[in-house]
């Protein structure tokens, strides 16, 4: 069955402090490799049957109303990927 | 500066009770389009210069050991993006 990627990321301006909190944390275990981590949430849809492009718009709609918190999110991917 | 994107999804053998409630939400809205929803993280990494083989390796190490579970999860993708 097909699959489609949705990716929700914190907007870029707010602070985000799970992605603070693992920074600091590789920085204490020595590992300065990263200048900055952001966290954010990765959904995976799976979809009976063919993804035509009502199939993608419902997506997109859920992703924006639903999947995501518009005041303090972005939905930064949508991709069919199986 | 370049950012290096890491997808962590649960096992696929695990209950994703946080995906299962989704999907219920989902049809609850009559949106039946999709048969199933599986929530996972996505990492953010910037990196200071240039992706060399040798950062990779440390956010392939990082992602295994600090960014995920590997009990409960897995890494599904390490992927350059900028």
């Amino acid at each position: 069955m097909p699959t489609i990627v949705v990716d929700v990321m914190p907007k870029a301006e707010l602070l985000d402090p799970q992605g603070k909190a693992v920074t600091g944390a590789l920085s204490r275990l020595g590992i300065e490799a990263f200048t900055g981590v952001r966290i954010g949430k990765r959904f995976e849809l799976t979809v009976e049957g063919e993804v035509t492009d009502e199939v993608l718009a419902t997506v997109r709609e859920v992703a924006d109303e639903i999947l995501s918190n518009a005041v303090i999110e972005d939905v930064v991917g949508v991709e069919v990927v199986e």
